[in-house]
């Protein structure tokens, strides 16, 4: 065994678990406690998996998941953006680059190469595994917004314009879900969870 | 689309929503506070994507991620049990079946055996790919202790005998990890991690 090689794996490792600290704008549905990048990840990937048919064809499925795992790491630096607020999200760029280099540095030479090369994918939303990836990461806040009655859509002035605007994407990685989608967000400004 | 196959698939993704409010032991390594399991289930994830090269032949990494992303979800029902506290883990395992069969039924019927199956697979830990998910699923939570000085072993009086005894099934599903592990245990009974 190469233990240096181990020992560098290892410390990637204990390095993400700084992810669970990193909180989203989003409301988990029973407690309403914020949502952390670590647990996105994994019900975006759980996701993958249930929702599969809905893919692109030629979706490599075990490469959206491990897109999905992956996606958000480099939030451990900049931390997470809201959606809604596109000034930050256009400064946010650049840093993202740097975390990226910094935490999949960490890895053995060759790790860092494909594992950024995954992150790079995802960012790029140009192949269907990340177009399917992208539809997802977008899908599930919705579900976390309706499902507790647009609390933070509501917090933050949102409506149903924006909502149908920052998602639209949803139709080019899964054109079922956008569909789906459609009809929940008319259903939310019907009941008052976005702002007219 | 099926409306009503997609609305099971929804009710699911929703339902385990619920792994984010089941505390486990381990502490994380930042802040000290109690993980959850989908936190877990997301850093062994990715934990298997980083090591996959240490899984035994004939592993389908795929299969293993996806054990890994679900291995928990009956715990929305039962809760997490300490892997110390051997009479409880003992009564657990009928209560895990009716979760399981509760909260994979929620599904349409055909992903419902097909995510049981995958469930039993990891319970079962006879496939190369289970054996390395278990494997996996002991070695994390020796990461957490060592990184946050064994507070919860200390806290529990667990010593080093019972840690070796624990975790040994790492051997068949990751020897290399293995070898490892067993300096780690060793370093922490001399930092005084682990009581005597």
């Amino acid at each position: 065994m190469n233990l240096g090689r181990l020992e560098r794996q290892l410390a990637f490792i204990v390095e993400i678990d700084k992810c669970k600290e990193v909180l989203r704008k989003s409301l988990l549905i029973s407690s309403h406690r914020r949502e952390n990048d670590a647990e996105h990840a994994w019900h975006l990937a759980s996701m993958a998996l249930v929702l599969a048919e809905y893919a692109p064809p030629e979706t490599d499925l075990a490469r959206t998941v491990a897109m999905l795992l992956l996606h958000d790491l480099v939030e451990i630096d900049t931390g997470d953006v809201y959606i809604y607020d596109v000034k930050a999200r256009a400064r946010q760029t650049k840093a993202e680059h740097a975390a990226a280099e910094r935490i999949f540095g960490l890895l053995p030479p060759d790790q860092a190469i494909d594992l950024r090369k995954l992150w790079t994918e995802f960012e790029r939303r140009e192949t269907p595994s990340a177009k399917f990836a992208a539809a997802l990461d977008r899908f599930q806040p919705l579900l976390l917004n309706f499902n507790t009655q647009g609390r933070v859509w509501r917090h933050h002035g949102v409506c149903k314009s924006q909502v149908l605007k920052v998602n639209e994407g949803i139709a080019d990685g899964a054109p079922e879900l956008w569909r789906y989608a459609q009809d929940l967000i008319e259903n939310a400004a019907r009941e008052g969870y976005l702002v007219e």
